[in-house]
């Protein structure tokens, strides 16, 4: 099954379609909706903050499930779109938009019971919007509150994929006649962003991080984490890849999952793909042990600076 | 025949991949190849410029046609790997890489006989670097000297595709449930870049600018262009399309084409898309005749407002 918006030939450079393409990725929606519809309890009568609110669809599920109001924050245009879009649906009395940047503006409320937020980005954390989702628990959620979703992890695994090597890399020894091998680090350190068709998948899949959304702090969100990956065939292995799930589980009595992992439905998300500089040759059975670190570039908060180190060498990544 | 770049898995994000993404474009890099390769009597011997040289390639190719000399202009940090590359194929000591802006460097050089560019932006004109080889062609050509490419013309058609009209305009009707529809016009007034299949064209074509890159002025980048459009078929039109073709013609014993339309092999700058707000029904043999004007935003120059007016209505579409 392919992600429905994932046409292609489409280019979505235009500011209105980046919302289409995330409204048209279905397994992310269809998430949000099925866990807010499926827990009316959970949305009866309270009062919720949305960050990062784009279309505001995800405000309008809350306020057809029931809650007392919605707050919807975002910085950008769009949400004079959400506006327009509540409106629409007669859903302005039970929403509230506010234009700002969430830790500028001040809510018209001094608490809120739930935060909902689509703040995930690549590799989870990518130009993500948790930053602004944990400022808006620290200010704003009761102390019973919830954050929804309210965990997620990053997990790991190894692939063989000798095309998209020589693609990538090998691609550099002639290019139209030329050598231009100082382009192979370049863009192997460059992590990327590409669906990894299953069957790729050369060992099982490790944990690194599993964050609890409802108590984590700015300080988990850059970490160290050992991994250990047993390789379940001879082959070749020629990158990691990172991905993650998301659960919306907490005081849920339909408990919401999905995952943008290389086994399940593609997303917009994809998975994000780590190139080795050099294929390495592995028996079945063998174990890659090493240690991943993630933090943010200080010159660029919004980028990561990722490592592996394995066998006693280390490689850095780059998502800027 | 697919662009052999154009993986549809893989979002291309990166600082790097970018210019994998148009060296792996094979008829726009392969064009200028065979253009500069076929013609060694133009460069021989000739100083040439290189606006916007990117990793190099461009300049790489004039070196080995033998030009006397090459200065490689970018503002960009690739400029720092085309130095590398240069180096690896021995071609330093015939290219001078000049990192910044064309209108803010000086060349050691007063005078140069060719200017090569891959200046070319969606619909030709969006986010383009014309500006600065027009700069450039002021400042530094001969007055016998030539711009290449040194001709483009920007064509437009009518298409016929329901299923993409739905996709895009009539899906905002009903999005899990919520009524979107101010979000239809937003996203028409938004030119897509998409690959159209050839088999969706339902009228001729028309040429609605005619650039002489050798000769032309920045007004000429602003402009207004009559015309008319005959349906080949009883049908539907659902959306114009804009795309460019590009010349190497001028002094040229083998001259060198290529076109960016649906009926030619796609390449990264696909079609633009317009879309219909409402689907129009033709017959065979009807005209649709009308203006079109492309002119910057004056907000913001790299972007482009784009107006079709027939029948007695104006559509305003936006590139930014």
């Amino acid at each position: 099954e392919e992600l429905e918006g994932d046409d292609p030939y489409f280019t979505s450079y235009g500011h209105f379609s980046i919302h289409e393409e995330m409204l048209k990725d279905r397994v992310r929606t269809e998430s949000y909706r099925d866990f807010i519809y499926g827990n009316p309890v959970v949305f009866k009568d309270k009062v919720v903050l949305d960050v990062g609110c784009g279309t505001g669809i995800l405000s309008m599920f809350a306020a057809q499930a029931g809650a007392r109001h919605v707050y919807a924050v975002d910085m950008a245009d769009i949400i004079y779109q959400a506006m327009d879009i509540a409106r629409e649906n007669n859903l302005d009395d039970k929403i509230t938009f506010i234009k700002g940047k969430l830790e500028d503006i001040t809510l018209p409320v001094e608490k809120v019971e739930i935060i909902i937020s689509e703040w995930m980005g690549y590799f989870l954390l990518f130009e993500s919007m948790l930053d602004s989702v944990l400022f808006a628990r620290a200010k704003y959620l009761k102390h019973d509150g919830v954050v929804y979703p309210d965990r997620c992890n990053i997990s790991l695994a190894a692939i063989s994929d000798p095309d998209m090597h020589t693609a990538h890399v090998t691609y550099w020894e002639n290019v139209y006649g030329f050598q231009m091998s100082c382009m192979k680090t370049c863009v192997v350190r460059e992590a990327s962003v590409e669906v990894v068709k299953p069957e790729r998948v050369v060992t099982d899949t490790c944990v690194i991080k599993d964050l609890d959304v409802c108590t984590c702090g700015l300080a988990d969100l850059q970490f160290t984490a050992n991994f250990c990956l047993t390789v379940t065939r001879n082959t070749t292995i020629t990158a990691f890849i990172g991905y993650f799930d998301v659960f919306f589980h907490k005081s849920a009595e339909q408990k919401v999952y999905f995952s943008t992992g290389p086994h399940a439905t593609p997303t917009h998300w994809k998975q994000t793909v780590f190139l080795l500089d050099q294929p390495m040759q592995c028996s079945k059975g063998d174990t890659i042990e090493g240690v991943l670190t993630c933090r943010k570039n200080r010159k660029d908060p919004r980028s990561l600076i990722i490592t592996f180190s394995f066998d006693g060498k280390t490689f850095t990544y780059n998502m800027e």
